[in-house]
């Protein structure tokens, strides 16, 4: 339908009868290069900031590409298991995905650097570094091997370590704490003697409930009140030192892409671009609004992770990071560029950022 | 040109002659929906962020539009003044402009908003309020009586103070002062004893080398480099309390918006998001280049505004601003709209973001 709708505009309306015909009969739907594309995801439908991102590019690249894509959109499990997308993509069996890099360290441990690193790129630094510090092309370069052409297309804002009922006042109150955290700042907690696990978000609250687990981080204020944590905790520590800016990615499966016209190609990825935008301000506007509602109607307390602790656990990522970052040579390629740039962007950040944030603090109190 | 190619892709191969004949025969160009806009900008053709970034957004409407559009850029001054290009595109003699709000409070008070308060919303704030907290709503409704419908396209990251040979260390040092700074940020210096002035940006190194002026800010170090101030100037002044995060927009006659199709408007619409993220991205990492350079090549000295000058320019901001935002009801009510908003991102911030710049100092040094 869209197809015809769009011919119809393209051309005179006295031609417009033969026209339309003569596509229909003539040529196959390839050919005119009319495709319905399957986008995975590895979100509910509609989750808030990610679900929501994903629905919106898909819709945006259907409406400008003029009828030529039709990208339908596949929540978490429909078509393929939440984390099952990037194999999807790779293989074929659906034509791209809006998931999370970190998510696929197990392919290339460099896909970390393109989502999030503990004490690494806030997220507006983690969008210059893909777009203006050399990002995209390593990340070009760490997908190319699985057949895969992929787009930095969101960064929720800021996260916090999470939820505890516990109070953390020495490094020692971290020694037996039972807390979910994945990746490298999880493995921060552990050399500090904590148990750490993972578990799927479904199971995160009743496993706070039942004190299965002492503790949880899953994202900030936005994300986290979705799943109800402030019914089962009552202190929320920040920073979220962990995860400081967490890209999401389009990924297209490298043969369609390359068989996609420049202009088709383009409209991906500027639709990506805008999509950050989107997202970006989503988590900005929502973190603000949900941080509100925890504070004053949920009368969740607010802790700040003390120095000392924050010095131990920058001591023990540093050192995990090392070992990380240096695990092989693509994943050191990216480790180093991501180095060298988050050295700029750290002294830039101090004097440019955070000495805004604290004037603002003196001005309004 | 483009028109013809893309009608050779939508169509059969072997209906490709008809139709092309008979749309060139039987309509005007409008009617098919082919037009060239002119696109003025209020900067020089390519200066970095703010001219590359216009020049972007009309190649990429251009590209994106299957040849229904061909934006067409005009440098400050090629076609109307840089400081005339609203005016330009509320008479129709310009399609589009790229420029900033505030350079427009002539129109209405309420265009500051839109562009930048002192101690208001850093920018990945402003496009949060644009896109989330209404903004972008009251964008429309201060634009529209000029006959414009306007896109917030672009944020600079932080700015600074500024340039001085002189230093600041107490409230008295600004008495005396002879400083270019616009808006409200020159008011509050006003009212602390300088002499405020305000000269266009080619004459800044000049009066600054002659001592005609005592100091100056502009942008950040990204776009402060390429001025070359720092050959005139040994100090440079920290934080930018008075643009924290710049929105540019794009502008478009209403009445050409209005005879767009749905799909056109979206494109436009989509383009300046993604401008968005590209700019954004391009100050980012270009503030962190330049910083690091004036620092370390050019011998530049940082100074942070000491605490006592800054609880005495927010004081007098305050005051400016409760005078400039009630000034008529129309200001008045985005004046509120963004005075709440600001105080929910200013308390997710302290705890979000600025806690997480400070933990990271930690972590790096």
């Amino acid at each position: 339908m869209k197809r015809r709708s769009f011919i119809k505009k393209s051309v005179v309306a006295g031609a417009a009868a033969t026209v339309a015909a003569a596509s229909t009969l003539a040529a196959p739907a390839i050919a005119q290069g009319k495709r319905e594309l399957k986008m995975v995801t590895s979100w509910p439908k509609n989750l808030p900031g990610l679900g929501t991102s994903a629905q919106w590019a898909a819709d945006k690249i259907t409406q400008l590409s003029g009828g030529r894509l039709t990208v339908k959109l596949f929540a978490a499990g429909e078509l393929v298991p939440p984390f099952g997308t990037f194999d999807a993509v790779s293989q074929g069996t659906a034509d791209m995905h809006h998931s999370a890099p970190f998510l696929y360290v197990g392919k290339s441990k460099a896909m970390a650097f393109f989502s999030t690193i503990p004490f690494g790129l806030t997220s507006t630094e983690l969008v210059a570094w893909m777009e203006f510090g050399g990002g995209d092309a390593l990340f070009d370069e760490t997908c190319a091997p699985f057949n895969i052409k992929p787009f930095l297309s969101g960064v929720p804002d800021y996260t916090f370590m999470g939820w505890l009922n516990k109070e953390i006042k020495t490094v020692d109150d971290i020694k037996g704490l039972k807390y979910r955290m994945p990746g490298i700042g999880g493995e921060a907690l552990k050399r500090l003697g904590a148990t750490v696990v993972n578990l799927p978000a479904g199971e995160l609250l009743p496993a706070l409930q039942s004190g299965a687990i002492d503790g949880t981080e899953w994202a900030g204020p936005y994300g986290d009140m979705g799943l109800g944590f402030f019914k089962a905790a009552k202190f929320y520590y920040y920073p979220g030192f962990h995860e400081p800016g967490t890209g999401v990615d389009i990924a297209v499966n490298l043969n369609l892409w390359k068989s996609l016209s420049k202009d088709d190609q383009e409209l991906i990825s500027v639709v990506s671009k805008a999509a950050i935008t989107r997202c970006h301000a989503e988590f900005t506007a929502g973190n603000g609004k949900a941080l509100t509602t925890l504070i004053e109607t949920h009368k969740v307390q607010m802790r700040r992770i003390p120095d000392d602790v924050l010095k131990a656990l920058a001591k023990h990522v540093n050192d995990a990071l090392e070992e990380f970052g240096n695990s092989d040579p693509a994943t050191k390629k990216v480790y180093d560029n991501f180095k060298a740039f988050r050295k700029e962007m750290h002294a830039s950040a101090q004097i440019g950022n955070e000495s805004y944030l604290a004037a603002r603090r003196l001005a309004l109190g």
